[in-house]
């Protein structure tokens, strides 16, 4: 039995809340003279507190050597075993703009780009054409292009890069993509593995052959490519596993729908630190679990910005005593993965992980940071067990047998 | 998914260069009046030094409390789970001489002994008998024995032992032991459990018809014992698996062999413990993963010798510079099991890991040995997870999920 659908089992329902702060990317490698990660340099008097009060360890998001993107990053810290649990890049991209899938739906990536008269794919990229330039384009397609036997949706992305979804019974997603992955090749034929794929195929051919005139006149996104077809099915949801009232507190698209994926309420929130923990507070009598998710941690990290990565660490110092004036039972404060600042992109480096609660068994730790962690009365585990604990300390958890 | 399966998917082929130097039979236990193991007590500036840079830890070569032949200790070394790969006896043993077997022959291992003239078993090794009269004995069969509808072959170990290999179609190796395990029995009927090990069956019963009138003749060595049939089937390739090149230098045939079964190209090396490092050295450009394996750690180990064991690791120590200066992105030092000295044996200790690279996030070990790596920053884990740390660390694995 997986630990999920144990603690499934055993869950309880209790007024006690939880708060799962997700410092995106938060764990580090140490770099300068003092040889420190950006955690372990930060000045964090809250946090620190808060490790000594509490217990710590360290957490693989996927397993040990394994460097996990955001999908199985935050299926991990829900609890769900991120390599069972797969999210396909089509549905991905989809969640990343907030676009509300339903089960069943083909997601697909599309990639504006460039032919020359042969055919030939001359720009993958289409030159990375402006964002405006792509929306624009995509109302002209939608306007003109016309499906029968299934609706789709066409929404721009950032510059090249759109999301293609088809809904109608019985799509499959085993198909190639039609990217031939470097320039001078014409564009791959699609083909499905079985008949539901088969399906989408044929439908994917015909949104092409319309769109085909349209994009004729255009420069220099005249052609498009399929990527990463993805067929959404429902997750098991957060809420009946856990019988937990869950509302995410996120300002980016992606963990936005990584939330509303799992079935988590999705609050409407600022875009500045203050307004996360502002957020928190107002809805604070509805729910019992929090996901406050800061993104800014993984982008000083992605940029190689080791001292930018270590301020955003200081700012969400200074919003702790917010969340503890709220009097949680239970306070999480980890990450997804790590990104540390010196291999500008997420590592598969195990995560920092602080477990605040009143039921906590302390360990010897005096302050958050990396190796601190690796000392932890935590010790080492996989990701999905995170939930479990939080929900032990909460004391939402039955007893195994009698 | 296990392990390997995920890696495998996740793996890139790169330049980079990854060293496992593995010291047989590595952990200990401690003894004498500074109660230190023989890694505790060894003089090892280099290794203590890249301990102090790299980060360590403890693995579990099958898992807690088994103690490991080298098989399964080698199988988890090169990422494979040692439970789901289990080599046979009779596979081993084949593997022992460097036999070069291919997949679907049965290898035997095959014990000359004595039996008096009623047929019953006086000495199930014959007094032990000479490795050289034990050549010759083999030499006489394999002149006269014929055997028809298979190839087979028949190799002297050492001493009493020797391999007998059937290599022919569809056959099984689901064969009891012929070996009475006492003396003064007869030896047992083997029987096949299914179709193919009759057939098998067959062929040794063919065999030993033949064989017995010459065996008549001789003293102590007049009868012979089969015990561990083993079908050999191909392992997944390492290099595939991995997209590596790897090259095996080691100096006992064992290790050859285990090596050979994972794919690995085995090269020339003199017998001493510069020759290890000087085939390092003129391979260095041909590959980029280089099992090193020094058998001297638990030969001292099996001997009950902590002073000689202790002297093997100091004269690793002064190798280490010289691999050191080739430049390896990733360097892996540990064992296949653990043969403390005070054991004579190998033992379920769990093996100290010694992992340095430039992408490791350091612990705050000062020293390698075995309560050090008990608090090290890798924590304990199975082995079969190491080649994805070093994988990981020499940046030859893609992102998992988006």
């Amino acid at each position: 039995m997986d630990i999920q659908e144990l603690i499934s089992k055993q869950a309880i329902e209790t007024e006690s809340r939880i708060i799962m702060l997700v410092l995106d990317g938060l764990g580090g490698l140490p770099v300068g003279p003092q040889f420190k990660t950006e955690l372990e340099m930060a000045k964090k008097p809250n946090l620190d507190k808060l490790a000594r009060e509490g217990a710590l360890g360290l957490a693989d998001p996927v397993a040990r050597g394994i460097t996990p993107g955001s999908g199985p990053g935050h299926l991990g810290l829900f609890g769900y075993d991120p390599v069972k649990f797969l999210i396909g890049r089509g549905v991905l991209e989809a969640l990343g703009i907030d676009f509300p899938l339903k089960p069943g739906d083909v997601a697909i990536r599309l990639n504006l780009c460039t032919v020359d008269d042969k055919g030939m794919v001359t720009d993958r990229r289409a030159g990375r054409i402006a964002t405006e330039a792509n929306a624009q384009l995509c109302e002209k397609i939608k306007a003109k292009v016309k499906i029968s036997g299934a609706e789709y949706f066409l929404e721009p992305v950032k510059e090249h890069r759109a999301v293609l979804v088809f809904r109608a019974r019985g799509l499959g997603d085993k198909i190639n993509d039609s990217d031939p992955q470097v320039a001078g090749k014409e564009p791959l034929l699609m083909k499905g593995e079985d008949e539901g794929s088969r399906k989408t195929v044929k439908l994917v051919d015909e949104f092409l052959a319309q769109a085909k005139p349209i994009l004729k006149e255009e420069k220099p996104a005249n052609m498009m490519l399929f990527r990463g077809f993805a067929c959404f099915s429902k997750y098991p949801q957060f809420n009946e596993i856990y019988k937990l009232k869950a509302c995410a507190i996120a300002q980016y698209p992606m963990y936005r729908g990584l939330a509303r994926l799992v079935g988590m309420e999705v609050v409407n929130v600022g875009p500045e630190m203050d307004d996360l923990f502002s957020a928190l507070k107002e809805n604070w009598a509805k729910y019992n679990f929090f996901f406050v998710h800061i993104k800014k941690t993984d982008s000083a990290g992605e940029d190689g910005d080791w001292a930018r990565k270590v301020e955003v660490i200081q700012s969400v110092d200074k919003q702790i005593p917010k969340a503890l004036k709220l009097k949680p039972e239970v306070l999480v404060i980890t990450g997804d993965h790590s990104t540390p600042s010196r291999l500008k992109a997420h590592s598969w480096h195990p995560v920092p992980v602080l477990l605040w609660s009143e039921n906590i068994r302390p360990d010897l730790a005096k302050e958050f940071g990396e190796r601190a962690c690796s000392q932890g009365g935590l010790g080492r585990f996989k990701m999905k067990y995170l939930m479990g604990l939080a929900m032990a300390n909460a004391l939402k958890l039955d007893k195994f047998g009698a």
